[in-house]
């Protein structure tokens, strides 16, 4: 293998093969009867929140602009497509000049949303919108998923700084989205490489028990450690006997040890207990991280406890027990008119026929709501919020200045992209402006009630 | 963007920084205390199966390997770790030369497991092997998970073909792998593009709501549809009313429709009404396809509707209800003299020092048991697998024709590569090896005992 092949694929050059088979199909058969460039708006929102959550957290905005600016179908690909004979010529031919040209506006990433919000919006040709489908969905339903556990996690924890560590626990690159969604989220460092690699978030870690026990002691491991990472480092003291550790711990590193890591037991009584003893020894700036089978429930538990932070692993990356969310991408709105795009068109509502409003209306807990909605969220007179307004038409002037969305891509340009910083400052801003009953860990009704104008 | 650049990057390249800090770190203190190159072995395995599960399934297997084998920290990657001070300049260097040297053995893919089973262990210095916990444990714990839920939702199918298109629920990269992991236990396609791509799993999709809706009237979506995919397409029927929509599909493509699709509502009243109507419309050989929130409950459930085939998304992809198994990378034994491997080494268990057990004995739930182990599955007469059985040491004569493991990876050369179908005949053939209580879906206790030699 060739150095130069060396690189991590994390930023992906193409992404127009995450996408499910029928949104090609389709594609052909709307090529075919001059629906294919009709205008039309496709909408992303959840039905409902997971059971007995207050609230959602829109996650992977960003990776969204990513995927569509880089959705484009290379020879390899059609070569694929050919061959399996997924569609015909004329379509392959559509494909290869294939670019995003329309319009997405979204809820910007970090802000939180309810049943029914409107959080992206694609306009466009049928033929351009619809293809983008399956990667947006599944880009935000993995994402959301995880900044919203990650966002209740960093509300139960208060002051004290999460470490994301569940690569081990999901796909190595949704691992690397988990970083970035628990970073939006509220953590502050992440044990993925790649994630710091790729995104900038910090990271940390030390070491395993497998260090402990690759040496003939667990002095000879602390020892080890000490003189290779500094005595700022954090030694895991649970791999015997957790307060012999912690003695040989101060002994090895002095009372300048940077922290000890408990990753099993009973975590409330060994953090006291380890913390009697730190202070005993005189190691009192000696942090304590805990990092076994942490949720929010878990890390609330542990508030009265002397832990300085918080290592989540499994119940992060996994959403804690809502490993997707519901979000679909429907067709809310389009042209009748079949002449009023072209190609990748111009997008945007401005140009071709009148948009009327389309909805699946069958029995079955599956209807949806027609026409390209606007979002607001109205405060009371002390700015806490107090419902998700949303409506379709013109968006009322008195809502103007509480307007959720946002511009994202203007013609095919990206024009939303931002530093995951800012995504991560509005999370904590919108969590904020919500009535308190939000960051109860309790289960829960949605925290606003969604109207419909 | 140059089109040489617009290749699907599923088939990653580097796969190096999926790995968390503390292996580094870990790498760094051992490489300067002299241990790093003492030869360890390490083991994957799970303490327990997901509450209520039968059996396990091993999936990810042949994606590890092609981990392994991509596993090189090239100047990018050294680079980010230099500017990120994650490690110093002696081990930036030993990365720098990085190639895992030592073996691995496992279970074969699909073959199924049990609490304890060693499903795969990695000899060789403790410095090759360290590095490679992270990313193995990603890949095994997530494909296993889905592997597991597909296995279920097979046996509840029985005969029927079960199609994955969970794609839009899932990370986009996540979905590659658990499109695959869903052909390894026994769904026979996928909607994902990328896993056709990729793996070579047969792919279909024919039409969402958006199609339908898009057009004037169902009657022209139809149309449009039948003209362009033939009359063999798949209509879908429940966008505005079911009956009028069979009906319609009929009156259009004739009974030789291919088949329809029901995406919501009471799908086995809606399946028998769908099938009476289609009968009495001569499209006897219509076959009915239902694809709406389904997990292995809701499709053994359906065994007696008129259903010819399930489409299956959210619960596949993540893990039904288990979204990750709890596997793990334990160091269980190693050798105590630091002079017998060299920089990664030849690795195995022939030369150097004597390897000893080692294992964490804290209190809390965590400790393991030490050393290489053995396993095999001894069969009762009528050839039903009676139990696991593991033990450490040499391997009894009598069970030497029922050992699990295969070598996979010797002296750092791939051996045990294969194409993914003798994977999903390895899980059948697995199965119908095991008690017949194996395959109950309710909720039990590992069907074979495992048992410490």
């Amino acid at each position: 293998m060739n150095t130069a092949e060396l690189e991590l694929p994390v930023s992906v050059p193409s992404t127009a093969l995450f996408t499910d088979q029928y949104e090609l199909t389709m594609l052909q058969a709307a090529l075919r009867s001059g629906t294919a460039h009709r205008r039309s708006v496709f909408e992303v929102f959840t039905r409902r929140l997971p059971e007995g959550r207050r609230y959602g957290v829109v996650a992977g905005t960003g990776r969204v602009l990513d995927a569509v600016e880089n959705f484009r179908f290379g020879p390899d690909v059609l070569d694929f497509l050919r061959s399996r004979a997924v569609v015909d010529e004329a379509t392959l031919s559509w494909l290869a000049d294939y670019r995003f040209g329309g319009d997405i506006h979204g809820y910007p990433e970090g802000e939180v949303y309810f049943p029914g919000s409107p959080v992206l919006r694609v306009e466009g040709t049928f033929a351009e919108c619809v293809l983008l489908e399956t990667v947006v969905l599944s880009i935000l339903n993995h994402d959301s998923a995880v900044a919203a556990a990650a966002s209740r996690m960093a509300v139960a924890a208060g002051d004290r700084p999460l470490v994301e560590m569940g690569a081990r626990r999901t796909h190595e690159l949704a691992a690397v989205a988990a970083a970035r969604a628990a970073y939006v989220g509220g953590f502050s460092r992440t044990s993925d490489l790649a994630a710091g690699f790729r995104y900038g978030i910090p990271t940390s870690g030390t070491s395993a028990h497998a260090f402990t026990l690759l040496h003939d002691s667990e002095r000879d491991a602390f020892t080890a450690q000490v003189e290779s990472l500094g005595r700022g480092t954090t030694l895991l003291v649970d791999t015997y006997d957790v307060a012999e550790a912690v003695r040989t711990a101060v002994e090895v590193a002095g009372p300048d040890l940077g922290a000890v890591r408990i990753d099993s037991g009973d975590l409330l009584l060994v953090a006291h207990r380890v913390r009697q003893q730190l202070d005993e020894l005189g190691a009192r700036d000696t942090r304590i991280v805990v990092t076994s089978d942490l949720d929010e429930y878990a890390i609330a538990s542990l508030a009265a406890a002397p832990v300085d932070s918080y290592g989540v692993g499994t119940q992060l990356v996994t959403g804690s027990g809502h490993p997707t969310c519901s979000m679909v991408y429907k067709l809310v709105a389009r042209a009748d008119d079949a002449d009023d795009g072209g190609t990748g068109g111009a997008g945007g509502t401005g140009g071709g026929g009148a948009l009327r409003p389309v909805a699946k209306r069958s029995l079955g807990g599956k209807s949806t709501v027609g026409g390209a909605k606007w979002a607001a969220r109205p405060r009371d007179a002390d700015g806490v919020a107090r419902a998700e307004v949303l409506g379709t038409g013109a968006l009322p002037e008195e809502l103007a200045d509480v307007r959720l969305q946002v511009p994202l891509v203007r013609a095919g340009r990206t024009i939303g992209r931002e530093p995951l910083d800012a995504a991560r400052d509005r999370h904590r801003a919108a969590l904020a402006g919500l009535p308190l009953s939000a960051t109860q860990l309790s289960r829960g009704e949605p925290v606003l009630p969604t109207e419909q104008r």
